[in-house]
């Protein structure tokens, strides 16, 4: 559905092409371990509708996760997708947790692969000593990430101190140490 | 789909009954306010396909929300559906947080509707000096709950400390007074 | 999906807004009752894309339907959505028919709710002496509605008359007279 | 999907059978014309997942349609699918109906195509001297339908006098007249 | 969805009309054989959204496919779809391979109805001494097609040599004498 | 929707788990090359739902794909999946053909990411000196193969003479040859 014939055309918000190459369907930028010197120690490198054209309706992405020695792909969602991971190298501490908050996790190494349904929280921490990189896929052209402790604490607006308190049954003055981690722009 | 002759009959993980009636598609558990007498001050009370055998296949579900005055529902989400909610009575602090990070929130009350989309994170508030209540519409048959905290800090078996304390960038002691709150069976 | 960062852009036939406020999911008109001053004593207001913008491909939409003692919402159907009410006030009569053709019924009071599977035809008919309201939830962000007798014999162009004297089994002059009841602009 | 390994699978409802042949994929009972001595002088043949097994969970079906001189297909819904058809032979008036009660119809002749959009109520009728036929497609392994006039008049248990009265806009005695020509088991 | 007041919009990818007619919903093109006088002895005639525009959004079309004695519409596959035919005429040898390998095949005559799997590589041969014709449904606005033999031998540019040579066991000579056949503008 | 708490429950063919471990959502048999010492030089190694069975329902799959030099993975479709692939060793050329009958190719190498688009014919060959592989991901939780040539000449029962000879404008002796290196169990 994405090559037409037509220019200027926009189907699902993205553009329809009126002639494709190959470019529209490859990419080059999951070659390199992304930079981990950051909060978390891991990079998480898209390879999906935003940079490959031709996904467009197709009904699938992919990303490169790196992570440092220590570092970790903190608890998050993604809205619309399924994720799938195979260890490219190192090993990982991962997990999901059900809806019935029952946490499945494992330690995977090298080559494993493992599975995270759709829209449930879930991590990966690497608790080893050398670098380790994952592949995933994803059965969304652009699946959209929520982290979650940067959701609820680096919004902008700020989610108000008063949900935050009762939700993680902490006091205020605990909450606004945590927002100022996550301050925006940092 | 769900109206078949042959009894002993499973769609969808769920009984495809050979003789239905109204009682397979109507429920009478959200007439009353659910119990607020809670950690959270609120109370979620499904009608889904657990209880209204005749939704199966049908893509849609309700929910009941009460809140006491000072209540929260905590910010969650639902994997697999949308939500829109009714304001019944009260007034509530509401919002969600989107994949670029922006809290788009409102204070809504008695007849009011507001919407939150598929997988995001989100919550309400009632702020209020009143009781307050909402009815909810899902796209799906049983749309499935994770509230965040009790997610990541309430788990059976629980989230490793130091996945916790990096990803909200606390300390150990902090992340395990938080996790004795949510301490499953409390 | 709907939140982008381009402007002009369109998805699934509506607008995909570049900003987006919280007024964008929220929408106020279901406060009040509908007037019911009219020939079926009752009113349907639709909360869906058409008014609630951000609505846009999230699969999700509400309305308040109300009726005077009584009023009749009619024999109708959605073709794109699964409906499922709760009675905000007084006493209905609901039912619908399966594809076996079997009415499937029940009166429902204050708080029950009751499922419309997706496509059958299925009425509320307020038999009690008080008003009556219910809020509705759909699977759909604009489910569309089909009122059956306004359909057949309220159509422009007229649907011809051997087909609604063969269909209904009643002669030409009675046609004409129900006819005459669904005159277009009436 | 429904070619499995396993024997007393079911998927979707209906059997998900071990051993495949052609004859799972095939079916005769469209090649001759169904018989049209009834009261709409018309008959519906299906080929659906009920006679081809094949079909199960793969999206599609067809149904051949003959109406004798005067025949009609009356006034119907088919809830879960578009129809599109070709004339066999004959001639027909069709017509489908918008939600916004707008009428789409046409004379259509041997040879000619016409779509009926999902879930709106439709209607063919042979007004030429000729016996007419179609062959319909549909997208949907089991589409089913809802006859407007039978549903509403003929169902059991029959639905109340005051729903229909007030929705056609007729008295009492007219609409028993009606429901005794729909009497079940006519 | 694709009846709209707005004029201009695209929904889709195709036009989403703000006035429709009949006209929209209805093709005039499959009444007569296509011609048949070519390499294949066959002619597919589509009746999709690009000949129906009130098609778009509605998941449904059709084909007539003529075939002169000893013709064939050669393996290929609809990406989109799964195709069921009904023979208008004459007689035909069908089959489709499934993902096990099995060639699921029959004779098929005047009347006859049969499924081919969503995506699943399947032909039709009039191995008769008369023209065959048949109607197919598919559940797609527009399956697309790939015929295996011109995918393989007659891309522009042609597909290397040595992917054929591997894939068919075959010198490349041979390859090179049916890419001869299959070259582009025949 | 695949952790249920009912035993023996099958959803969408496949068992829905009462119990379900980390061992369900993984697999380590993509960790070391596949053989490639066959026909092709290449080999496919699935992690799909059928080993790893908390896949069911959730639309997501991997595979591996080895290459020796020389090696091809030849021409195919997944009828179910688009596909994309990150490099993980060696160079490739790799291609599909659009329904237009336009080849799509390029040379990736280590680290690049390609699309092949839901149910189109495509290929990978490895024309470099080293072995290469890939790991692909697929929106479908078991997306099927069917291998153009071992399909068409190695079907069980074969696929008749006098459809491939006329498919691929080539004599019977040829086909019979190409048939002879597809033998089943060779």
């Amino acid at each position: 559905m994405s090559i037409k014939n037509e220019s200027n055309k926009m189907v699902n918000g993205f553009p329809c092409k009126a002639n494709v190459s190959a470019d529209d369907f490859s990419f080059a930028g999951l070659a390199n371990p992304g930079a981990t010197n950051n909060t978390f120690k891991s990079k998480v490198t898209g390879a999906n509708v935003q940079n490959i054209p031709g996904l467009n309706t197709l009904g699938v992405s992919m990303a490169r996760i790196d992570y440092a020695p220590g570092g970790i792909n903190p608890p998050h969602t993604h809205p619309r997708a399924t994720e799938i991971v195979f260890v490219l190298e190192g090993e990982l501490d991962v997990g999901f947790i059900t809806t019935a908050n029952v946490l499945i996790s494992k330690t995977i190494k090298k080559g494993d692969v493992f599975a995270f349904p759709r829209g449930l929280v879930h991590f990966q921490k690497n608790n080893g000593k050398n670098p380790a990189a994952v592949i995933a896929g994803f059965n969304s052209q652009l699946p959209g990430t929520q982290s979650i402790a940067t959701t609820l604490f680096g919004a902008t607006p700020p989610v108000p101190d008063n949900v935050l308190t009762m939700a993680f049954q902490i006091g205020t003055k605990e909450v606004q140490k945590i927002k100022s981690r996550f301050a925006p722009k940092m």
